[in-house]
């Protein structure tokens, strides 16, 4: 395969086949464990609900032809008790979430109660069994609660409280280092005339990478200069799960970067990608690190990083879902593409529609595109034209991700 | 109005018109503002670019009629030069993002030359000004860049990078404090029998608004009990922006919260929604805080969480931006609902389909239904069947926010 001549789609790909997913796992307390990925399956060690108990605030009895009913007993969420026997023409007043005895089959809430007074209640005809939740009826002790790799979101955690379970095994956070590249760059809190350019990829980079709670050094700025650029990578080499690099990966006599990479040792998944923007892009593998070297300009290499790189990532953390789970909307207005490249495309979905930005006729130089967007597209090459109505598939920046999907238009 | 007889639609804008931004102000670094929210208008300081630029590997010259033109010089990105005049038969081989001299007001990329030497290039025709972006043709110093209450993302931090722009103005954080009401509750690290219930709410709706970026304190479990109840809720008020309650908050002679907040001086908005599941729910205001009383189920505690609370914070937290950037997604999956309630409905949504959780059959003292699924439909009383193929507003549980929406069907 010629490493320049590649689509965005087998990019993609070439990146998640070849992507390992880190081995070192650690213990940590759930309440520091939201965004990292489970290391071990998780087994009920309980039954849900562990009890039968009542759904409803109201009163329980034993289903039977009796429609009044005298209380004898109040039963309160949180009261222990022996169990105890209850007469056909008997209830006990209880609130939600409160113990049934293991007499009490049927549960009615007060307000269909056709009357309550302090010592018994009058009922109509009501189901079998109704507003009580059974032992076991959701979950039952030893099933599969969770499986190896699952991110540990709010609603996980919520899983895990309910097994009293505070303390999990997940994959060791995956360390990034960004490394820019380029003598016309200036870190922001340098002096700068108007004839430098600031290092916006390490900063706009890191912040898209720690959203998804990846750990981020940064490096700082190589100039164009292949030995300097050749230590450097030398010393980041394993000692990162994943370095990216952003400029010197065009093909110019002053792009030092690939050959920098190659001298270490990296084996290249591809160096261009036949995509606009974002041609100038490289992965490859060296030895335990996953490189990425996305373009110079803060558009495409945001871009890359975000529709190449953290679903790669996200793999090499330990995730069971890294596939990008798109939303169908309409294109809202016309727009032309060169049917002889890729595209990513970026626009606004909202309610529905998305809008891309300005007829996709922004400069890859420019940040406005990228800041008035919420979405992308990814179109393969052979379009030339994108009509109005017509139903894209749009990857929203606030992305969740699945088991397996297929985002390219 | 009635407290208790609201409808979902009404608590959603009774929490967001009375919620009051916080005035607290204060500088960080970029590094660390991710998720934050903006307290200033951020103007321009500079022209973006801030000089004119190649937007190509290629030659710039001064357009005329000349196929033929001389390679005088070779200007890299970052090289800095006196400016200086070029003649109709010169060209400079130029890289992308190198400063262009004023004599120079086209560039060709190198793919497109019809003939490349080490002395000269041959051209076809090409549109005067090609391949070049001009000084300020996207950003004018001076224009306003950002608002007062724009979310700190990884693509702002790329507009503040660009300016030179390191230390900003955000507000302060939002303080919650969270609190779980109930006896029957045991906390996860507690011995805990068969009939006891872990205190799930306080984990899961802790990780819930750190997902949000807000600062989340679990002041742990206060029993059944009035005195106590009053007592817990005066430490916290005027401490805290915030107060976030579970459970509690019913009817029943047992449900101590809302008096005891009433005590402290609560003035309430509501206490109790038309809605199914999530009816035991308050809001109101204690002096400068904020309350929410969830329901102690922590399926519907989780959902008003997201769904009422997660804006209504926002909006305090400084936001320009708190209402639900829906999408819409067909139904895959007819169900039924009581027509006499608004419901919060729990399903996935992938690849343009909203496909209910077990056709909305589920219990709320269940939490399955939470975790298989990654959004909520909204929808108003009135319905009592959902078609298949209806195109439902689906709010994905990780949505973005718009300055303007209604996400209720």
């Amino acid at each position: 395969m010629e490493l320049d001549k590649i689509s965005f789609e087998v990019a993609f790909n070439l990146c998640l086949e070849n992507a390992k997913s880190v081995e070192v796992k650690e213990n940590i307390f759930i309440n520091e464990a939201l965004g990292r990925f489970l290391a071990e399956d998780i087994y009920a060690k309980r039954n849900s609900p562990s009890f039968s108990n009542s759904a409803m605030d109201g009163f329980g009895f034993r289903h039977s032809n009796n429609k009044k009913l005298k209380i004898i007993k109040e039963i309160f969420a949180g009261d222990k008790f022996e169990d105890f026997d209850i007469k056909d023409d008997e209830c006990v007043k209880i609130t939600t979430g409160a113990k049934i005895p293991s007499s009490i089959d049927t549960v009615i809430p007060i307000e269909k109660c056709l009357e309550v007074n302090d010592n018994y209640i009058v009922i109509p005809d009501i189901k079998k069994g109704a507003n009580i939740r059974i032992k076991g009826e959701e979950v039952q002790k030893g099933e599969l609660l969770l499986q190896k790799g699952e991110e540990i979101t709010p609603e996980v955690i919520a899983l895990l409280v309910r097994e009293g379970i505070t303390n999990i095994k997940v994959y060791k956070k995956v360390k990034i280092a960004i490394l820019s590249s380029g003598n016309e760059l200036k870190e922001p809190f340098e002096e700068a005339s108007e004839d430098d350019v600031y290092n916006i990829n390490s900063y706009s980079l890191k912040a898209l990478f720690e959203r998804y709670n990846f750990d981020v050094d940064l490096i700082g700025i190589v100039g164009d200069d292949l030995d300097s650029t050749i230590q450097e990578i030398k010393k980041l080499k394993n000692i990162y799960d994943v370095i990216i690099t952003s400029g010197g990966i065009s093909f110019s006599e002053r792009d030092f970067l690939y050959p920098a990479f190659i001298e270490n040792g990296l084996k290249p998944l591809f160096h261009g990608i036949l995509v606009k923007p974002g041609r100038p892009t490289m992965a490859g593998i060296m030895d335990n690190t996953f490189v990425f070297s996305l373009p110079g300009n803060p558009l495409p290499a945001f871009i890359n990083a975000f529709a190449l790189a953290v679903p790669t990532i996200r793999k090499i953390a330990g995730a069971r879902k890294y596939y990008f789970n798109y939303v169908l909307a309409k294109n809202e207005e016309s727009f032309k593409v060169n049917p002889n490249k890729d595209h990513t495309i970026l626009g606004f979905l909202h309610a529905g529609k998305f809008k891309v930005y300005e007829k996709y006729k922004y400069g890859s130089g420019m940040l406005k595109p990228l800041f008035y967007s919420n979405s992308l597209v990814l179109l393969n090459k052979g379009r030339d034209f994108i009509d109005a109505a017509e139903v894209l598939k749009v990857i929203p920046f606030n992305n969740d991700f699945v088991e397996e999907s297929n985002p390219f238009n």
